[in-house]
């Protein structure tokens, strides 16, 4: 977060942005020891048995856009339940878990630009202002995919600077949503660089809704080496069992995003 | 749009729903006769062997959330030269595309709130406005698939009538993308029937990006069922082959969209 509100010209940021690349690819080729390293410290193995461990670290999320009001209802009560993190939801249903979480641990989640990315940046402020307003704590945004791809480096920072300021503003964090899937491993290095740049609060590996597929330990494991011990790292997408999700924070993951998070604890449970 | 501006109390919509809705079904069970004289009305059987025919329907798409300017830039080469209805990508590529076709008869689509239409409508009508701002001449809207379907119609109604209202004041014309694959025919009628009442000028199947499916030519048929003649019919969302998309038309499609549109027109060629 230190580098919060400097600015780079563009020649300069793609130099660093490129050398932050070689440095984590370059890392990447060591021993596998280096990297279960950097997992180790975002979850300890020690406390990896413990389900109200894994729950303490769940987004407990339904972004499917046929979900109804009952079903937004009844995915907060699970939550609060099994007192997961939070619960991530569509903006429309941002007042809903609100009014169902007030007055207990459980955070609003929501997401911005979901899932394609690919709308313009006032449309995305607007959209986080507004899930801000009705109470949402956290925010996770989906990158301009494509931009990132063709190496549009600024205008990718730029965005997710300013979607970071509504945040922080606001009280709230912000994750960028990569789309992994969709992504070379040079493309994610480079969006976990521009993330940790712009003021992010955590990168995210994938919406969850890409035909490509969600995340990878490989992938995480890349983030994290990216993004250090400054930016939480979130697996999503296809994240079904509990074995799964202690895989992703072995990997470096320090926050799950899932719809199956109650059958994990059962699974935790036997 | 005789019935655009006219209010309706709830309890009054939700009757008239309900009759526009049994009627329809009603007739659905009648013999498929009927059925293809609607579909014939929209586009006559004796033109369909017209690869040109068929272009003049096509919306050319690329909503891929990876897609780059390149790509966008190569649509729209496609859709000068197959003389396509229009071209149909993301909000951000609005700007490029309307460049690319600028002195040409192909128009520029785009799509809002998608493909979840979970968002609130002030967000859905600024990406509107800011589209139209940028040149697009169609908006492809998700409705509240949720709310549709736990029958806040109000809500939905609403929605729609205030996106028809920016759409037509910026001379623009509004598609309603119900997500067909999410709902079942009652819901789909019931959807028709709202887009009708509010305003909007065509209905459309689906977004082509919800894991159950896209358009199928029975919805189709049952789509121009509630809507008549007054609306247009977009069958969108797994149509590959130029035969599939003549199979959609023959059923009452009005409007096709698709991505494989230059392999629909290669084919019809041979």
């Amino acid at each position: 977060m230190g580098v919060e509100g400097k600015t780079l010209d563009p020649v300069a940021l793609t130099q660093l942005v490129s050398e932050i690349t070689e440095e984590v690819l370059r890392m990447r080729s060591h021993a596998s020891q280096a990297a279960s390293a950097v997992g180790n410290n975002a979850f300890p193995a020690n406390e990896r048995s413990s389900a109200a461990e894994l729950a303490a670290r769940i987004d407990h999320t339904n972004l499917k856009p046929e979900a109804t009001r009952d079903e937004i209802v009844q995915l907060c009560a699970e939550a609060r339940a099994f007192r997961f993190f939070s619960v991530c939801v569509q903006p429309i249903w941002v007042s809903v878990a609100e009014r169902e979480l007030r007055g207990t641990q459980v955070a609003v989640c929501t997401v911005v630009g979901f899932p394609s990315g690919a709308v313009p940046v006032p449309v995305k402020c607007a959209e986080a202002e507004l899930a801000i307003r009705k109470g949402a704590r956290e925010l996770d945004m989906v990158v301009p995919v494509g931009l990132l791809r063709q190496g549009e480096l600024d205008y990718v920072k730029a965005e997710i600077a300013e979607l970071a300021g509504i945040c922080h503003r606001g009280d709230a964090l912000l994750k960028v949503i990569l789309e992994t899937a969709a992504l070379n491993d040079t493309e994610v290095a480079l969006g976990c660089a521009l993330a940790r740049l712009a003021g992010a609060d955590f990168v995210k590996t994938s919406t969850g809704f890409h035909p490509s597929g969600g995340a990878t330990e490989d992938r995480v494991r890349l983030m994290r080496q990216v993004v250090g011990t400054d930016l939480g790292v979130k697996a999503a997408g296809g994240i079904r069992t509990a074995e799964a999700a202690l895989g992703m924070m072995a990997a470096g993951a320090s926050r799950i995003g899932a719809s199956s998070s109650v059958g994990m604890m059962e699974e935790l449970a036997r």
